[in-house]
C-alpha cells in the first residue's frame, strides 16, 4: 500500500501530493475556497478506484483503507480537515457498513469543528438487496459516474447543495451488475477469497468477492450479457427511447480484449431494445484485485448528465 | 477476434471504421492526402496494442492477425491500399520474422502499384539477441513510443522521410525488458503456453511467452526492478544527466496497483543514478493475453521527442 501510493505520487509529481500517515493522495492545488472539495475513501484493492482518479475534474483527495477495509475514521477526518474549503467538503461513500461508519463519524466530528461537510452514498449494484457487508445495495463501478459528475460540477463552481443534487441524480439513474469467473487473492490472506470451480461463475458477485445471486455453470459471452442486462435493464427500468452510457468494467484479471467482446454484445442488445448507447466506457475502473470477471453499468443520461460526463478531467491514469 | 473488433467499432462509432475481411480498424477520417498514413499490424492478444490505439495522433489503421500470429500479407496490402495517401504510407512492424515477411511483401506489392510506402522496424527488447520468432531483437512495449512520435509527426504534416527519421530516432533511444510470473493461455490452445512454477519467474520473457534470459526464483519487487534496470540501463546506456520517459507496462494479468509499486521503485532507483524521470507511463499497453508480469521501458528524451510524446492523441482507449 505505501509502496503503491509512493509510486502514484512519484508518477505525478506536479499534480499530486501524498501524506503517508493517512494513505492520503490529494491534488497539489487543493483545497480551493472557490470549489467544493470532493473526497472518496473506501478500501484498497479496487484500483484505479480511488487513488488513481484524484485530479482536476474528478476527486480532490482519496484516503483508502487497507485492502478491502474501510479507512479508519481518523484518515477521513484528517483528510476532510486538510481539504477544508469555504464552499464545503463532500464525502462520497460507496454503501458498505464499515465505510458508512467511518465517514459518518468523521462528518460529525468535522461539523463539530465548524466545517461545512456532507456525505453522499452510492449504491448502484442491483445484484442483491442486502449483502455480506451492507444494509441495502452495494456501491460498485457505477460510482465512477457519480465521481465524474460531482467532480465536473464542483470544478465549475457549483455550491455544495448543487453538487449533491447532481451526485444523487446520477446515482439514481445508474445500475450495475457483475460476474466473476475466478476469485481474488488478498495479499494478507495469500489464498483465494472463495472457491469457484473452473466451469463455474458467480452471478452478481461483489467487488470483495461477496456472494451474488447464484452460482452457475460457465456460459458464453452472449449468455453472460443476457444475464447482466436481464438484471440491470428492468431495474430502473431503462426503456426504449432512453439514451445511456454503457460501461463494461474489468474486475482486474480479465484482458481488455474480452471486455470489448462483452461491450459489443451489450451494445447491440441494447440497441435492439431501442435503448441508444450515447457513450462507451470499456476498461478497468473499479477492480477486485486480480479477480477475473466484469461488471456492466448503465446510466440514463440527459443533457445535464452528458455535459458533466464529457467535461475534461486530468487524473493519474491516462494513456498518454 | 471479430467479436472484439466489432465491440471496438461499436464503442467508437464516430471515429473508427471496421472492415471485417481484413481485421481492419481505421480512422473514419483517413486517408488524407496531407498526412502520411501510419499502419501497424502484428498479432492479436497484445491489446490495447494495436487495434485500440487507432485514432488522431496515433495510428491511422491496424490490421492484426490471429492471436500471436502475423497478419496475412493480403491484410497488410489491402490496408495499405485503402489508406493510400499522396504523402505516403508508413508500415510500423515489431521485429518478428512472420511480421517482417508479411509487411515487406505487402510493401513490395504496393510499390509495384505505384504507391509511396515504407517500412520501419521496432526492436526495443534487450532481453535476448535472437529469439524464438526473431532474427535480432524483438519489438515489445517500447513500440508505443515509436507509434506516438510517428503519429504526432504525421499529424503535424511531416513528410514520409521525416516521419521515418522521427520513428527511427525514438526506436534508437528506447529499451525494454520484461518478466513473467505466470504463462498466458491462448484461446485456441486452451492451456498455458509454457510451465512456470508458483515460485518461479521468467526474466526477459517475450510477449508471446518466448523464453527470456533465464528462469529464477520469485523475487521481491525491489529485486525485480534491479534485474530489469540492470539489463536496460547499461544497454543504451542511459547515464547520469539523461532525462527519460519511464513505462511500466502490465502484461495482462497484473493489477495496476502492483504496476505502480514497480513504478515507484524504478523511479527512485533511476533518480539515484542521476537519471531524471521526465514523464511516467503506467498501465497496460502491450499485453500478452492474461500473462501476469510486467515490462520496463526507458526512452531517452530530448526536446523534439518530448514535444511529440506530449502532443494530443484521441484513441479508443480512454479513461473518460
Amino acid at each position: 500500500m505505501p509502496e503503491m501510493l509512493t509510486g502514484i505520487a512519484l508518477a505525478n509529481p506536479d499534480t499530486l501530493k501524498y501524506v503517508p500517515e493517512y494513505n492520503l493522495i490529494y491534488r497539489a492545488d487543493a483545497p480551493r475556497d472557490d470549489k467544493v472539495s470532493v473526497i472518496q475513501g473506501s478500501g484498497s484493492g479496487h484500483e484505479p478506484a480511488h487513488v488513481m482518479v484524484v485530479g482536476k475534474g474528478m476527486l480532490d483527495a482519496a484516503c483508502p483503507g487497507d485492502v478491502f477495509a474501510a479507512p479508519p475514521m481518523e484518515y477521513v477526518l484528517e483528510t476532510a480537515k486538510l481539504l477544508r474549503s469555504e464552499k464545503g467538503v463532500l464525502l462520497l461513500v460507496n454503501n458498505y457498513t464499515g465505510d458508512r461508519m467511518a465517514f459518518e463519524m468523521a462528518q460529525e466530528l468535522a461539523e463539530a469543528e465548524g466545517m461545512l461537510v456532507k456525505t453522499l452514498f452510492i449504491n448502484d449494484d442491483v445484484a442483491v438487496q442486502d449483502s455480506t457487508w451492507t444494509v441495502g445495495r452495494r456501491g460498485v463501478a457505477g460510482n465512477f459516474f457519480v465521481m465524474k459528475a460531482v467532480g465536473a460540477a464542483s470544478e465549475a463552481g457549483a455550491d455544495l447543495d448543487d453538487v449533491i443534487r447532481v451526485g444523487e441524480k446520477v446515482n439514481s439513474v445508474t445500475r450495475t451488475m457483475g460476474i466473476a469467473l475466478t476469485a481474488c487473492t488478498p495479499p494478507a490472506k495469500g489464498s483465494p477469497l472463495f472457491e469457484l470451480g473452473d466451469d463455474e461463475m458467480e452471478i452478481g458477485v461483489g467487488i470483495h468477492g461477496e456472494p451474488g445471486r447464484r452460482r452457475a455453470k460457465l456460459a458464453s459471452a452472449d449468455e453472460i450479457v443476457d444475464e447482466l442486462l436481464g438484471a440491470v435493464v428492468p431495474d430502473l427500468p431503462y426503456a426504449s427511447g432512453d439514451e445511456v452510457a454503457l460501461m463494461i468494467n474489468g474486475l482486474g484479471g480479465t484482458p481488455i480484449s474480452e471486455l470489448y467482446i462483452l461491450y459489443g454484445i451489450a451494445h447491440r442488445k441494447l440497441e435492439e431494445k431501442g435503448i441508444r448507447v450515447w457513450r462507451s466506457y470499456v476498461g478497468e475502473y473499479c477492480t477486485s484485485l486480480d479477480m477475473a470477471g466484469a461488471s456492466l453499468t448503465l446510466v440514463k443520461v440527459d443533457d445535464e448528465i452528458k455535459g458533466l460526463l464529457e467535461a475534461p478531467a486530468e487524473i493519474a491514469i491516462r494513456v498518454f
